[in-house]
């Protein structure tokens, strides 16, 4: 103890190695920053007393240092790995290099995020011509020695000398193929020694020098090796994939080797401490008599169930754990439970018995399904093991989506034909449509139908409505198919280059396949596939553990939830789902029906104003239908309603053919049509003429909408028989004269209204806020909106300069070349989110009442969740398939908030 | 005055009353805001003893008193009033209603900004049916008197009553038809009694009440009508029209009547202090003997010269005023020297002679010329009577703007077919075309052309270029015409919305009239006019004045003025008007000539990067001559390059027909490069695959652009002996990463070419910020950009979310509708200004060095660069026809901005 206090003294102040093994640990759980976290959870093993194999754990600042010296290791860490190397031999029993009895060990890494299999790792590592002879007589088995020999000379190749694993297994197939042999395990110990000595021969071959039989040196450039695997292109791709910081560094834990391949009393195996499918309160898991961890993974023997209830369940004959070896399964159970009760969650174990002995290898929380997780959280919080907070907490958010459509049956069989981007969870099998409008016919004759375009634009809506699934070839995770679809919830695949639409041939090809109109094909939304045929689907259930959770989020939560409905369809959804009122319904969406296409192109066409209101005096009894349901199916929760947004060339045809036979449906001359659609071409139309524009040319518009929405409220009012609140939600405005030319139209005409039928109307006009301009102008908009509602699509489109529907050309690449970490359509831009910070402050400076909430596609993700509950907005709206995510989301905001103001 | 001491204790704390005349006045030319321009300039001429009419102005201040009390007059201006109008009395030496010797007055509107002829006026007041036979008796002339009457009724019964002139006017010449008289002057005494009373009868029947004989009842109404008129709609039209507040409110002014009608000694005229055409130091102006001011707006009478000489030059036969009254002549002639050295500035002189005494009417600043202006400035500086910083503030920088392009003939005949916007200034004639390269073919056969397209697009750009003039009947003022037309410095005239354009038979419909390709047209970029044939042209003479004053203005300027240049005729035409360097090459332009676009083409349908860099090779040395020759010209000025920016779409054919003819030109399928240009197809360009992003994706174009640059550099340096200055741009960047991964390009071929040539490079990499997002990440981007330049187009069109191509179709209607003030693309909007001061501060935080500069539209706006000084940029950027509007409004900036910290 002396010398090593004298030492310490004169090392660096900086602690690099932290011992663990044999009931201590200089580490803990709390320092994964610094031992990643295989190495802090073997410390905390070790702490609590489990039995780990000895070992030490390289910090991953020491990684830093490697880097920042170019690629080279301090001296400093010399001295201090010595000693620790020789505290694991004491722990053991064996000394590193010793000829009669060699201390192995292995030299893994560990971030403090888990990186599975993408950094290197060198087992058997202590094995030299010497002691390969010591280790055979202390275990009186010399084929294991060098088997193990052979093994650590192949992964210390490839490893660390770099010569790649396919040299050698090239070199032993050659032995066995010489030999007559297939399998590894008719090797004899002769066999063996005469591999070893080829192996050697092939590394001296390559490298020019004999393999080393210095084991410092091994075991040095092992160290250096696993820290180097941190930069390697594998590594690299899984961080920027995972949007794990590339300073974070791993750590290196050195640790003894233990075998489960010493014979019958030996085995290895894994083990959840709950079920990770169900979630079920068992030990759950499998292990291999005679075996070594790799021989699990490699899956070439099938391993036994742990407990006998399991091997009952399976029918498997040959004995479970809990009868083969009832000790170490005894202190197994009393292991993972210990664990379990310490890390206050499932844990994913690894152990190897060795000759009767129990050593716990590994532990981490446990990757479960998000219905295992759900049961998990409520068990534990029932049950006292966590507060309910926490039960909240530990649902992953975004996860939830998997629960909330129908999906393939990852059993059944499927003929992928290619792939695209997962635009729409959910799976969807149904007969190839091509055309938006035969979808809806055929869907009224009863067909399932999978619509596929090579884009879609808002007059494919009804047809994707009516579709059970959507195909693009075109546009990326929020092209227009993408976003409408999430809407709906429908499944959609977007953005599937490899597959060739023939629009006029209606064929659809793909990996070699060729379909027609009425072929059946399956598109799966959670993964982007496309499948020939018909695939087997399993319906979602909402467990009671999923009612009960979201039950405890909506106590936690302090915004409310709404939903993006235009449809009385997704106004039920959104009930069922929990939203707590519509945050969005957008009016186009309604005149895309037969019916009313023609009044609106008759409005379109009109030659003045008095033909504009004819034309609309024909949609007002419908648009007020649509309406009047809304308002009953929400029964008085807040309905906000935006008016007209899309230009009007997105009302008209377009193309030569379409457009002579809605001049003929018309009866107005193809010629006349022609010109029209040609005046209203934009060159950029998400920056034309709509939204609050449309209005302030057409405030005839306006006009009616605010009439239909007035009458269905006093409707569906009078029905329901509570007071029905209605919010105007005024488009694409940017500045405060903009709103009020708009805002006085609209009270005129609730004026008029309340006169006609002697009642009083509540409602509100607010505003979309979804440009930079309306974000920096907040201040004077606030004092004429009651409401802002943040477009955060249109927002992030204008900050950035960015089409969503032309961006999927570029967005990936700008990813992969690490230009961008995410999908600004996915989760929230920072700068947009600076726009919003701005908007919230000025906006509440000029009326500190104003309700805030946001309504892009943004209103579902979590992430960004958490950055409206940080500006204090005062509900979130997202579409009915991602309420549930919300609701719980929101919950989180709050508890992370708590933390983070503690 | 105990008295009126008394009296004023007694008043509220305001003064409203500000009287003058008698070489005394309570007001000063300094209190314009509360006495308006004619009041507060006749204070100021009443105290520089100069010979007014006593009077008195009511301040604007009960003008907002009025409307604030729903078009009441305050009770306690009564007292003040009937108090200033017995001072006038006394100085006048008659009194108002006294039935002897009545006095009559004036009552006027005057706001502190000129709005002539806006708003109302009624004269001769103080009339009734007995103070009109007192004034016959004080005049000894009856007819005089009645004839006063009788204009006074019309006047108070059109403005005061509401009567409306005409009723009065053809009242009048039924009279004087049911006489047989033509002429006023035939009316006698007798026939103008029966007139008034003809008058009064019809006032008394229209209003059911006979024509107010109360005399105060009469001041008080005429006083109301005056404040009231603020608000006609006239007044508010021109208010909207020249950006002047509503709240700003008119004053009234109340002056003794004199009279220039009174006989053969009496007179009215109006006088320049200068020659307002030429800026000659000479006294200018006209007189009719015996009349009154309207009669020399009437024009029936030919007015007469002041000077002798102006008499002589013009071959008048009639005697000047310098003859015919000598004394009122050496009077005039003193009043004006005294005026002008008073102002310090050109005097705008309105004069009544009554009975050979002079009286000054009115004085203001008078309006001139651009040409006078030089003139005056310069000539009055070199006289010391102001500074030359004054002289440089004096001129209005936008209207430099006339001086720097040919233009029509003023005398010129001319038939006006149409009317578009003024996109460009200047005028052209030439023969009609309605193709770009036909254009370029003709004119390279000598023709003198005017284009005429719907709109025009990047590929039109030659032709833009090899025609006289462009014409679109489709865009605003900052279309893609208009924004190349200026930077051409071509005539534009855009918007042409009455015009019909026939592509297809070539032909042009407008007014009634069918034009044909070949027929001659002449538009007028600065009136927006289409006119049939051809019109005489006037050169612009740029005048030493012009060079004397823009030598003080770049002494004074802190900013730099650049020019934005793409070809060697622009950049020769940018340092003839003074550019100091050019802050925007955009490089696209130089890919459109027919050798050129091939290789560009070729690059496009390259299958692979190999490819598209055997066809950027062809265009290498090309755009390396492109920029030696720019270089050469300008000398070592820095030179900023911007890389290539548009969506490559836009090099591509579209149309059938041009597809099939470029395909059989490349010798590739038709069917290829459709599906090229339908697979480069954006929703919105604007928000595209273009700038920075088309970098990412090809970066090998932005290493054969930096090639160019650089070899162009040291090849122009060796030539011209001096070290060159590229400034390396890349465009549409909003983030650092983007910025760096293009930056390490363009480093590592500057490099390469160092290395191959053996020299070192001086250049520097910065980029546009142009989108909302580099504004807000301008921290980060600053750490890696050398320089940003604001490109204020596509920053505008960003933060409004706003296409500058479609905003025209309503963004007329926006101003017309009073929701915004001025188009954004000529007039930085302050959200735009916020962003662009937040990319300023965050920028300098990085890099305290960083150069900033614009080279967006708004460069060569006065406004704009006023904004730009107070931000702090290092220069700004124009079409090299602005600059020396850039370089005078720098100037003046800087001017502004040590009067507001003064």
């Amino acid at each position: 103890m002396k010398m090593s206090q004298a030492q310490s003294a004169m090392r660096p102040k900086a602690k690099w190695v932290y011992s663990f093994g044999a009931g201590r640990a200089d580490g803990s759980a709390e320092l994964a920053d610094l031992l990643g976290g295989k190495g802090a959870y073997l410390a905390e093993m070790s702490r609590l007393g489990l039995p780990v194999p000895p070992g030490f754990t390289i910090s991953a600042e020491v990684c830093t240092a490697y880097y920042d010296a170019g690629r080279k290791l301090p001296d400093a860490l010399r001295p201090m790995v010595a000693d620790a190397v020789s505290r694991i031999g004491q722990a053991a029993g064996a000394r590193f290099g010793d000829v009669d009895n060699p201390l192995l060990v292995s030299v893994r890494s560990g971030s403090r995020a888990s990186m599975p299999g993408m950094m290197d790792t060198v087992l058997n590592l202590g094995l030299n011509d010497q002691t390969v002879e010591g280790l055979a007589r202390r275990a009186s088995d010399r084929r294991f020695a060098y088997d193990t020999y052979r093994r650590f000379i192949q992964m210390y190749g490839d490893v660390v000398i770099g010569l790649g694993h396919d040299l050698f297994e090239e070199a032993l197939d050659n032995y066995k193929h010489l030999k007559g042999f297939e399998l590894d395990s008719e090797l004899s110990e002769e066999h063996l020694v005469e591999i070893v000595a080829r192996f050697k021969t092939l590394v001296a071959d390559e490298l020019g020098q004999p393999f080393p039989q210095d084991l410092q040196l091994q075991l040095w450039g092992a160290i250096a090796a696993v820290f180097g695997s941190w930069e390697n292109a594998r590594a690299k791709a899984y961080r920027r994939l995972h949007d794990i910081p590339d300073d974070w560094g791993t750590a290196v834990t050195i640790q003894a080797m233990v075998f489960g391949n010493r014979g019958e009393r030996s085995a290895t195996g894994v083990a959840f401490t709950r079920n990770p499918a169900t979630g079920e309160k068992t030990l759950y898991g499998e292990f291999l008599v005679n075996a070594q961890g790799e021989d699990v993974v490699a899956g070439l023997r099938t391993p036994q169930s742990l407990t006998e209830a399991a091997r009952q369940a399976s029918g498997d004959s040959r004995p479970s754990l809990e009868t083969l070896m009832p000790d170490v399964f005894a202190d197994l159970t009393a292991s993972a439970a210990k664990l379990e009760s310490h890390f206050r969650d499932i844990q994913d174990i690894e152990f190897t018995v060795e000759e009767g002995k129990l050593w716990m290898l590994q532990s981490r929380s446990g990757k479960r399904s998000m219905q295992a997780a759900l049961r998990i959280a409520v068990d534990m919080a029932e049950d006292g093991l966590i507060s309910r907070e926490d039960a909240v907490a530990s649902i992953d958010a975004a996860q939830l989506d998997q629960l909330l459509h129908p999906m393939l049956d990852p059993d059944a069989e499927r003929t992928v034909i290619g792939q695209g981007l997962p635009a729409s969870p959910g799976a969807a099998s149904g007969e190839l449509v091509f055309d938006a409008d035969e979808a809806v016919h055929l869907k009224a004759h009863g067909h399932t139908l999978i619509l596929a375009r090579v884009e879609t634009s808002p007059e494919d809506v009804q047809g994707m409505h009516a579709a059970a699934g959507i195909l693009t070839t075109r546009g990326g995770m929020t092209s227009h198919a993408a976003v409408v679809a999430r809407g709906m919830g429908r499944p959609c695949v977007t953005g599937a280059a490899s597959v060739q639409i023939d629009l006029d041939k209606e064929t659809l090809q793909a990996g070699g396949v060729l379909l027609h109109k009425g072929d059946i094909v399956t598109i799966d939304g959670s993964s982007g596939q496309i499948i020939n045929g018909r695939v087997a689907m399993r319906e979602p259930e909402l467990s009671s553990d999923f009612n009960t959770l979201m039950g405890w989020a909506d106590k936690i939560r302090r915004m409310r939830v709404r939903a993006n409905a235009d449809t009385p369809a997704d106004a039920r959804q959104a009930r069922a789902f929990g939203a707590e009122g519509i945050g969005l319904c957008r009016t186009e969406h309604m005149f895309f029906n037969e019916e009313r296409i023609l009044a609106m192109r008759q409005m379109i066409l009109a030659e003045d104003e008095e033909g504009r209101r004819r034309a609309l005096a024909k949609l007002l009894p419908m648009q007020r239908q649509d309406f009047v349901e809304l308002f009953k199916i929400m029964a008085g929760l807040p309905v906000t309603i935006r008016l007209l947004d899309p230009p009007l060339h997105e009302f008209l045809p377009h193309g030569e053919e379409a457009i002579v036979e809605v001049a003929a449906a018309m009866g107005v001359s193809v010629n006349r049509l022609k010109r029209r659609v040609g005046g209203l071409r934009e060159f950029n139309p998400m920056l034309g003429h709509r939204g609050s524009r449309l209005l302030v040319s057409f405030p005839e518009i306006a006009e009616m909408q605010a009439r239909a929405i007035f009458e269905a409220a006093i409707e569906a009012g009078r029905s329901l028989g509570v007071q029905v609140v209605a919010e105007v939600m005024v488009p694409l405005v940017t500045a405060k004269a903009e709103l009020d030319f708009i805002k006085q139209r609209i009270d005129a005409v609730a004026r008029a209204v309340e006169k006609e039928q002697g009642v009083e109307l509540s409602y509100s006009v607010g505003t979309m806020v979804e440009l930079p301009r309306a974000c920096l102008n907040a201040g004077e908009i606030g004092q004429s909106a009651a409401f802002f509602s943040f477009g955060t699509n249109d927002l992030t489109q204008t900050t950035f300069g960015l089409s969503r529907d032309d961006a999927g050309r570029f967005l990936g690449e700008y990813t992969d070349k690490g230009i961008i970490q995410h999908d600004p359509f996915v989760t929230l831009d920072s700068a947009v989110g600076e726009l919003m910070q701005i908007a919230v402050e000025r906006g509440r400076k000029a009326r500190p009442d104003l309700k805030i909430g946001i309504c892009g596609e943004h209103g579902g993700d979590p992430e960004t969740i958490r950055f409206c509950e940080e500006i204090g907005l005062d509900y979130v709206s997202c579409s009915p398939y991602r309420a549930p995510i919300a609701r719980l989301a929101a919950a989180q905001a709050v508890l992370g908030r708590k933390l983070s103001t503690r």
